[in-house]
């Protein structure tokens, strides 16, 4: 088919995510490779967030693609109960690599019924029905992980799911609050925290689910001391804290998991994403030993058909592999202090950029009208001038692809990207700036 | 790894779907081809159940293997909102095979989620809230497609999602009630049906969910104008009628979908396992053309990151081409037919079998203590002496691999079986069935 032919198809017979369809225009795409990939026209575009943050090792890995087509030749699927040894390879590897805590896995398609599933283990290991998770928070969009969303994703699947309560995150730029300090912000949070449990009930409350850092919507990231502090919480009322590490594991933070950044061991974590950097639809749960355990003599009543998927943990097995040999950490380190001092460059020259936030490389760009009011670039929810599109189109037409949420630009790149490639493409996001600057802050 | 490695790896850092893990002790699979797989000593099984009803087209299939090859080749993921060949040419091709009151497909992973999205796009469409679906259906087990679950595997997802109503499937064989004919019977459902709407208020009620025909919860196939009567109610209050073929699909009832049996035309169908036949997961929620068309101008509030995955459609494509190309529909006919005269002369030779249901190559073996009374041979939800494991055990011993819901045996073999692996295969379940009934009857 050619480009035009695969376009016209799509606006024919696909409905495309999170979209009205009509006006809808996709770029077809016919080959990628690395942190680039181009269109039936030749066009070569960079991918700056990863599509959406799970290609961690960008296009055409050779030794994922490698463990795809060995597997293919031994079997494509053979159902959970039956042993495959890329399932048991990648159960291994992955609790290998969590904290000394950790003991199991059960393994899901993507990052929502990972999420779901959490929210089940969670229940039957504790007994108890409320479960905890943040305005903010993206955690999929199925009735489980999406009630546990705190954003407007979660509208349509109201009334919602009894038990689900939702607590603030710590987005210390905008709290209508001054703190003095980091720790004082830290502790503001644990308290109402602290105070939303009371009053909902301690010991009724199974989980507290947090994105180690939130990530879809404008990557927030914890204060000091508040994970440890919530991990302290947990402990204290026998709740399970769950790290969704869909968007920040697998190296992105810099780190192998997010929650390595904080000094804290999750009871659950979820995963999905970079864990085979999305070549394979997989994502996964990894348990405590202690809830392991229970569930020797316990039904665990969860389950799906693909399981354990022995193409996608071949293709997992690959790509957790080539995060370690290829010292992937080393480059992200190493390229996210670059993105970083970048980052507080253009704060400090551009009017339109409030806030810039970054961990590894993992960072967004929260948009103002006003520096000094902290006014968003567009209300929260809307986008009457279509302000938001405008940048991403500003961004396409220099070949820098990501998207936006609300009034912040993501810059998630593929963690392989190298220092002179990083500094290219910033380079671009800086010229929109001064466009935005110029024309969008009247 | 030996096949012992995998085995106690697994056992160490995996959790299995729907178990305790203390005792399992799964068989690990070194390799697969047609309808059979070994283990790593050697030993040949026949795969009775297509794995969990996936795998239509058995193991080994070098068409789905040589097209997930290419794609890798070309490229493994790209986002949703891109244009990817095998994304559109799946699209196409599914609407191409369903009725034409089609418009377009949103994909998913697997059925689970496809359920999940039709529920929502079901209520954004018509703007209504209640669901309707059926007890003993299976719809997935996140909390969308669980609350839809008519069976136990609901009950960790309560208390549950408010707006999801449950009403009586037409079970026949085990109605309290005698039917003078299968006329009556639909008579008597669509009534009981029709009286439940009117008592939630048809006008709030946004869909009807059934599995065309009842899957894991034993074959249960709706009598002759079941599904058309179904159809009338959902025109008359202007409620959608979503068909899950997510077992049915893909030919295993003799037609490409199993509605086409039944001579009805759904609004919304979900499908999953035989699009791929799980060499990668995918799954889908078909919509009609009115459908397709509200979410022009209004916004599709349902997204995952994997939607539409290129390298899980090239999988689909080569899977439905095939399907075509090798006549399959042919063979389920052909061979379908044999299923059910063994199947007859079995129930008729045992007084161990109480009924035996069958469409094209799914079917179900209900097991009873007795004919006259119709006494299921373990009690609902419980096994207290094992047996219908010891009955696993045995077909297992005589290398038959399938598997049990309550008292129920599953016989869906991959839809490639010739006549004579069917016949001989069935032998084995004969020879088991006659020691079900001198050893099991008490």
């Amino acid at each position: 088919m050619t480009g035009e032919e695969i376009r016209s198809t799509l606006k024919k017979y696909n409905l495309q995510s999170w979209s009205k369809q009509k006006n809808l225009n996709p770029i077809s795409v016919e080959k990628a490779e690395g942190i680039y990939f181009w269109d039936y026209d030749g066009n070569r575009y960079t991918d700056m967030s990863s599509q959406l943050v799970n290609m961690n090792l960008g296009f055409g890995n050779k030794a994922i693609g490698d463990a795809i087509k060995a597997q293919v030749d031994q079997y494509c699927f053979i159902g959970p109960s039956y042993g495959a040894e890329s399932r048991a390879k990648l159960a291994k590897k992955i609790i290998e690599l969590m904290p000394d805590n950790m003991g199991k896995v059960f393994f899901t398609n993507a990052g929502a019924d990972a999420n779901e599933n959490a929210v089940k283990m969670a229940r039957m290991f504790t007994g108890r029905n409320k479960v905890f998770s943040r305005y903010r928070s993206y955690h999929g969009s199925s009735f489980g992980a999406g009630n546990l969303t705190g954003e407007p994703r979660r509208f349509p699947l109201e009334p919602g799911v009894p038990g689900f309560i939702k607590f603030f995150d710590p987005y210390i730029y905008r709290e209508p609050i001054d703190f003095k300090s980091e720790e004082d912000a830290t502790k503001y949070y644990l308290a109402k925290l602290e105070e939303q449990l009371q009053y909902e009930g301690a010991g009724s409350v199974a989980a507290i689910f947090l994105e180690t850092v939130t990530g879809s919507n404008g990557v927030i990231i914890p204060p000091k001391g508040y994970l440890p502090g919530v991990r302290a919480l947990c402990d204290k009322y026998g709740i399970m804290m769950v790290c969704d590490e869909v968007m920040t594991g697998w190296c992105r933070t810099g780190k192998m998991f997010g929650f390595m950044n904080f000094d804290v061991k999750p009871d659950i974590v979820t995963f999905a994403k970079g864990v085979t950097c999305g070549y394979i639809p997989l994502g996964g749960v990894a348990v405590s030993k202690a809830i392991a355990e229970y569930f020797d003599d316990n039904l665990l009543s969860c389950g799906l058909t693909y399981s354990g998927h022995p193409l996608a943990c071949a293709a997992g097995v690959a790509c957790v592999n080539y995060f370690e040999e290829a010292d992937i950490l080393g480059n992200v380190n190493k390229v996210g202090k670059v993105l970083g001092e970048k980052l507080e460059e253009m704060k400090a020259k551009h009017p339109s950029v409030g806030d810039v936030r970054y961990i590894g490389l993992f960072s967004a760009v929260e948009l103002v009208k006003s520096k000094a009011t902290k006014e968003p670039l567009v209300p929260y929810g809307k986008d009457p001038e279509g302000l938001m599109g405008k940048i991403i189109g500003l961004l396409a037409e220099r070949k820098f692809m990501t998207y936006t949420h609300e009034n912040v630009v993501l810059v998630a790149p593929p963690l392989i990207i190298t220092e002179e490639q990083l500094t290219q493409e910033l380079k671009k996001l800086d010229d929109v700036l001064s466009i935005v600057d110029e024309k969008f802050l009247g």
